[in-house]
């Protein structure tokens, strides 16, 4: 699979919905078909390769997705599909039936790189989304999600939708260097994470750097650096939580003169929806305690939170009961970033299970996970599947 | 003049050796020669309008300069030449003869927007730019200061240039909100400030801001936040000195990943050389103590001194007795900015004088100093240079 859209770089390009990325499905369709899958697509696009259960039951969901971001790496998305695929081929081998059927998914555009915003058709699946929305969204040269997706080939049909399921696993490279420090080849995935975005608008009083004695200065960028500062502090002090200002802008950016203006990112995370409301209080008493002191007005705009989403007990049970069963060594985190198991678990009991990521690099050519830790993870895949589906 | 390159704004666009410098040079020469003074031209194109002494010794300067940045104000510079002017005419009116010849002088781009680097004709005359390299200077548009020189009619002769003088003095707007705190309406210049400029470039790790717990961390963004905030801090518990970071860049500037590099700029200036060099000083050792604790490399390239210019301690006193004889509560300041006169002072004698600005702006089209200020500075001028010139 990381030959299609393959960089010089060792990483890969394959944006959803690319030639890059139909000749991913075309690929994904043949092993599925090989593994004697009834393949469907949803009219999202969404891939379903459903493998039958002994009994009449809703199916069991292993996936992930097949696109990238530019420049990516060769695991991110694809390793939680192909290890799904794994799943049910050694079920295969084995001859092993379950109960419910098991069915491998390929989530349409999670990155959100081509089309905003990120898991786009798990969130429509998962009525967050509506078709309409989905279908106008565009990229960068305007073309339209809904023409896109029909000219690649894929687009399905919404009975197809993977809306009735028993739960969802999904594993994925973990993308942080968490399991690495824990030494440990897997981690069974808690839930996602709160984030909060935050705009932070501080207005001094741009003037010539010379003549302007200390005291009388309003230098909005002397506010910020405290504020900076401030965002750091108030994440280490609170565990489990990560800020981060990963965006700052100066006016008028001039070596001689006091900065009049900064408009700057915050973002926070952290697993309890109350703790990340405290990490924005307190980012909101600085501010105004920095305001007071300094003569510069900040504005702050909350303009986007994602809700905390802890995963299901019992799925993470089964994980758990899985590792037990391996005798493997994992890790229990929470991850930081989004997954279509966010949205996924608002249709379904759903959990993850992460590989270690080396260096906790992900996003980039050098992503790597060693062959140990992706079977790892893949195993541990395969035995809690086979207790959901059981 | 202030007519000649004025802006929908009320201010003044007169760029050096543009046609509207032209203009307001040949309004300047028709002044000069109105006023009986001798007009030459010298080989950069500074005018100098001399009024014959009694003496055959060498004259008393005065002057500043006609250019200003591009939608500046109608005093920056003008105010020094036309006070200049007027200095002489009431010397003509009241029949007052002097030993001292005493010349009136308009310096060639002085502002340096047009023709980088700034204060470049006074710059030449004390020897600090060569001639091919001052007209080898180039605007935007690839223009030379020397075609642009010859081409307005104002490329002069070697001979003329004022090198021989007796002293120099320099009526200018203040720039700065210091007359105004003191609530006088002059300022004698002990002198211009040094100044140095450093590069300082912050070298951490960029990552995703989710899965990156706080300590693993090495954010270039929180490191230059400590250095802003030391800056800041060293300026301010040293006397009369600044200190500013006007120019920060962050890079990737993506509000979800870590900065992994920063590059900042620090203005320092402060009369002392040696306190200058101390304020370098503190800020290479927190640089050390910031690198050392959070794993962000930092890189200080001092690129630019402006060593601290005193002035001539009986120009001066000349001005001190004028402000004395007037009764005029004058207050005692330096220059935080450049001005013609730091060079100057190398071949003369030489002390400059402010009028207060209103809320200490300037380089805008605000720029305002009250009639009432302006006729006191011309007033200390006159009767500096007499002192000068008897």
């Amino acid at each position: 699979m990381a030959r299609i859209g393959a960089t010089p770089g060792g990483g890969v390009t394959r944006l959803a919905l690319s030639a890059e990325d139909k000749a991913g499905r075309d690929l994904l369709r043949q092993w599925m078909v090989e593994a004697n899958l009834a393949v469907g697509v949803d009219d999202f696009g969404n891939m379903i390769g459903l493998r039958a259960g002994d009994d009449d039951l809703p199916p069991i969901l292993l996936g992930s997705h097949l696109d990238t971001v530019r420049q990516g790496g060769r695991y991110d998305g694809a390793y939680g599909v192909l290890g799904a695929l794994e799943v049910v081929r050694r079920l295969n081998e084995l001859g092993c039936r379950t109960r419910h059927p098991i069915a491998v998914v390929n989530w349409t555009n999670e990155e959100g790189v081509r089309f905003e915003p990120a898991m786009l058709c798990s969130g429509a699946i998962a009525g967050r989304f509506e078709r309409d929305y989905v279908y106008d969204r565009t990229d960068r040269d305007g073309l339209r999600f809904g023409d896109e997706l029909r000219q690649i080939g894929y687009l399905g049909d919404a009975a197809a939708r993977p809306t009735m399921a028993a739960g969802y696993l999904e594993l994925h490279i973990e993308q942080g260097p968490i399991l690495e420090a824990k030494q440990v080849p897997v981690g069974i995935v808690q839930g996602i994470v709160g984030i909060t975005w935050l705009d932070v608008r501080l207005t001094g009083r741009a003037d010539h750097a010379g003549p302007s004695p200390m005291p009388l200065r309003r230098d909005a960028l002397v506010a910020a650096a405290r504020l900076v500062t401030a965002v750091d502090a108030i994440a280490r002090e609170t565990d489990g939580a990560v800020g981060t200002v990963g965006r700052l802008n100066v006016a008028p950016n001039s070596i001689n003169t006091i900065p009049g203006e900064v408009v700057m990112s915050v973002d926070f995370r952290h697993p309890s929806a109350e703790v990340l409301e405290a990490l924005v209080g307190r980012l909101r008493h600085v501010a105004a305690e920095i305001e007071a002191g300094s003569g510069v007005t900040i504005v702050i705009d909350r303009f986007w939170t994602s809700e905390p989403t802890p995963f299901d007990p019992k799925v993470l049970a089964a994980v758990e009961a899985a590792a037990n069963d391996l005798g493997m060594a994992a890790g229990r985190l929470w991850s930081s970033a989004g997954h279509d198991a966010k949205y996924v678990q608002e249709i379904c009991p759903a959990a993850m299970i992460f590989a270690r990521s080396q260096d906790g690099l992900s996003h980039c050519e050098t992503e790597f996970s060693t062959p140990d830790d992706l079977v790892a993870g893949a195993n541990l895949l395969l035995g809690a599947a086979l207790r959901l589906a059981s």
